[in-house]
């Protein structure tokens, strides 16, 4: 399998945002071999989880257990391991400690490719934040002198922004739509575990149907589920089209 | 061979542009098994042939006559074939008659890839006027009920912008480079043709190495010579990275 | 009835334009009694109508009519007057004569707004022409010696971009949601006069959602149905939200 | 009165920022019924204060105290009250307290429509700075786990940019300009509280001439002064125009 | 004197342009010894004199000798000639002659600096138009084999572009700030030859002057009065600051 | 001469950047008579060093040394005096007292100008970090109230931003081409003392090389090596061209 070997790096803010925004990219590739490795920087326990604070006498920490066993039964269902950070939501506040284990997953890990945040979301500042996080860390593992007695070999990897909720308020414009019609029933039973956003199952199975029509009128051949992306850095070609 | 009828499109404004500009894609694509075809909408006979009007009693037709020879034998060393339009350069007006044959060259070539110029250039006018005009024919192609009696099949191809003369003033922003190594000496053959422009051999040859010492960091594979496109429309991608 | 006397304009290139983009904005406006009229440049005889030209000796005026029936039909149920043009489309080609009568109608109705195209449309050139001339001739209508005897009262109307088909391609930025929860079921009827398009029913009823869903978000108010426009003039308020 | 019982929220740098920027605002919405809030981040007191470093011996103290009196004798003739956070100016640097307070601000006061500083200032880092604090709070305030315990109703309000001193170095785009005529006079007192910095007087009743001029031309009626805003978030509307 | 033989070109779309917009840079110009030449593409005679057409029987051709009287007075005051080129306005609609006319004068003038409009404008679709003519054939200039027996030596200008009227909807951003404190004088003079538009005389003047106090605040150095500019080139420098 | 108690002022993250990026500007100021500082945050030890990690048992002190000693021979050569922060790299951290020296440092030199690096660059985020930390700095300089005690003349000088690695990836725009061609051979002899980086000697070269040829490309004079900036604030000019 050309696959063997290869890791996809996911950095995501909140837990529902692997699921809505990159599941079906988890899916496919953890299909196709690869290691899919999920760094969720929160549980989203206080901004992502309103049906468990209408319980009377909720807890941060029980919350955050709630969050955190349906985060990882989401991510088993798409194929990946899930480390958590712990680095709080609303706002999102990650550590210098948190900052040097990310960079060391990067070199652990030198995935083919990582996926994250857009750059900008003025509802939501979290994610811009662990963008930025994502992509900070990834520049300095490239720097021999951090941790220099490390015998490693490690190559930044091409950038893909997943979709944000608004994506024009956003200044999103995607470059890429990743054709997941095979591993749409994967990612729709990904939702499902998210049963407290039962509201937001349809809201995202459009959004995959919208970028599927889209690209199948991009690419000239049908698709049904598509899934947008936005690479930040140039890809080097050897071939045009 | 992979590319056993596939035809790449190269719209110009002066035959220098497709030398400089396009060169190492025409030889690389050309060496791959594609049909290469130009279409040179001008022979550059005002604005590119310094050299030409120097000479006392220099005419129009003697000029075009020249430079027609020129690209041809260019075009010839990066082994596409290449159709004139005489649409005058200096400004470049194109008519409804070459709009018309534009779209029939789509029709009829379905190209795999279309390369043409930058969208703005404020030092020459031409080149996004020729932009424009490679843009609208590729979009008319599609209308079923343009020229309705023909039985044709033909897919919107992707749309490459090779590079201007002073890339920031253009708002050229390039996110994809091709690693022309392979092709690097037809392409230096190509310029050597354009005898008259001999201070810009070594311009362009510097664009090359500048490239490709970009793809190389980005790609963190080591590459010599780049060319540098941008990518109008989105990928349609079954795998990242 | 506040609307008593007030006209809302329209400018679309294409028929479907006005039912899939502004169905919504017609169909309530003129339930609040505005007068709404729409100026449809083209009948989308060449660009939009697959389906027509794959009946055997299919001709153009056959095709028109065809479209120019079910345009009136649509409208119809929408509540609006509609005229044509006669442009043509793919490309779209407005005489003199035609920016004549635009601007006439413009100081005929002296419309409370003006609905058109994005700005900019990758995918297809007729979309910007139609906005450039709805626009260009709304300035037009202001000049005092363009047809200097008349005596009339015209104020430039705010213009309203209604939505294209990718709308990060297009740099379109919506900044009004528009609720049309009560004349959805209106807007969908004026759907399903365009037979021939049957698979963009469900799509722009996606659209639809979508943009219920965000507006809801944005103003803390629940909506279902919505339609994204961006305007393009500061707004003069006397109250702020 | 319709504004019963509705706030309207401002957030500033300096004191100087809700006098020249959204005076007019500020007092037309109290003279319509609004509660009118003003959070003021600091006293200006070492970047707005030259006047009264310009005394022999004066003390950081002195002029926090001299500022704060100008400041609420501003905010009084504008009809708001005032609430300082003194985080210091040149640079502005918030503390964690001050973003609890400020999200504390917001849900008791569950604003209407909250005015702060344009998203770039390449002349004053700390205009950005509070722009940014706004909107980070703006946004943790509806997280139902941050502080659960509360019983409490609130919508994050719409978010209006008053005009910085540069407007297209800063790249503010106004989209709405407020008609400030009926409380003009109460602007122009509120100006002369701010005694040292009279040259300034001349210069802002000059930027709300050229913004009524402006106003007056968008709206094709006439109006004498304006103050000119960004909305940055889609309006939900029932009604175009 | 340093200015000898040097020539100032200015391209407007009307009459009131050069007066309001570069008065300033003509008069200064003039003053240092430059022949500043005018090519005033059209009399602003259907959109920019409300006044004339107010008189009942008024035509066309008087409207036109009304606004040319008026203009070459304002030239004459500032210290320019001024050639009128009757396109039209409203829309302004210039010719293949008046292109060619347009490159000649390049090429007599060779102006060590070229003054237009900028390059969108909502409100006004005469002024991109008159900049799109002012440049093209800035270029058009360049090329040897137009009119290849011209003797002749012509560097294309530096473009600088003059003040619109509302500059941040026209993506307007200065990066020059004329100081025209020493002619001031004769600016004001200009204006006062446009009777009709008295209106505007303070509107300009107010323009004037918060130029200037940014010009102050931008240099540190006071001065009164300003004229915004767009330079659309790089400047190639000696020395920087 | 004129230059007589002049300051120019260079602000960057690594000592790499001031030779590559404004090494000509730097000899060439100083050739003039201007006082060069260079303030160098970091030694680049972490992520522009590989060859020293390469050797068995260095450590960051050893390679901080050897990196200083280069660094201030390469300022020597410019003619440049260099003052380092020691902020570390990979990441760049600067401290409150580094904020409080840089503040000093612009009061004590009043300079001209101050160079310093993009604002943005996805390839190296000690870059921008640097380019805000020279930006606010030098704005916190002009408040009267920060150490009020000092009796100073400052002015905030232009700011003028260096060409980074990928120039369409940093959205840096050039508007300013310096010529240095008589300092060539100095800012070549300063590569030399880089001697690990032999690579890069080559590039910059290049670098040189095409902005000499736009350089005089834009001015119609020839020039052979250039070194491209951005100015981010007005020039106040008393004449254009």
């Amino acid at each position: 399998m050309a696959a063997q070997g290869k890791t996809g790096l996911v950095v995501t803010a909140h837990p529902g945002d692997f699921v809505w925004r990159a599941g079906g990219a988890i899916a496919l590739h953890a299909r196709k071999g690869y290691r899919m490795k999920i760094v969720c920087l929160s549980f989203g326990e206080r901004g992502e989880s309103q049906f468990a604070w209408k319980r009377a006498g909720a807890t941060l920490d029980e919350v955050k257990r709630g969050r955190r066993d349906e985060a990882e039964r989401a991510a088993d269902v798409l194929g990946a391991e899930i480390e958590f950070f712990d680095a709080g939501d609303y706002p999102l506040r990650p550590t210098a400690e948190m900052f040097e284990r990310m960079v060391d997953i990067y070199r652990e890990t030198n995935p083919a490719f990582v996926l994250t945040h857009a750059l900008e979301d003025p509802y939501n500042f979290d994610h811009p934040a662990a963008a930025q996080f994502a992509q900070e860390t990834r520049i300095i593992a490239q720097a021999m002198g951090h941790k220099p007695q490390a015998n490693y070999t490690y190559n930044a990897p091409p950038v893909f922004l997943f979709e944000p909720h608004q994506t024009e308020m956003c200044n999103f414009k995607p470059n890429v739509i990743l054709n997941i019609d095979e591993v749409w029933d994967t990612k729709r039973k990904a939702f499902e575990v998210l049963a407290a956003q039962k509201h937001l199952w349809e809201y995202y199975t459009r959004v995959g149907l919208q970028r599927g029509m889209q690209g199948g009128r991009n690419a000239g051949v049908p698709m049904t589920y598509g899934e947008a992306y936005q690479r930040l850095f140039p890809t080097v070609a050897s071939e045009l089209a």
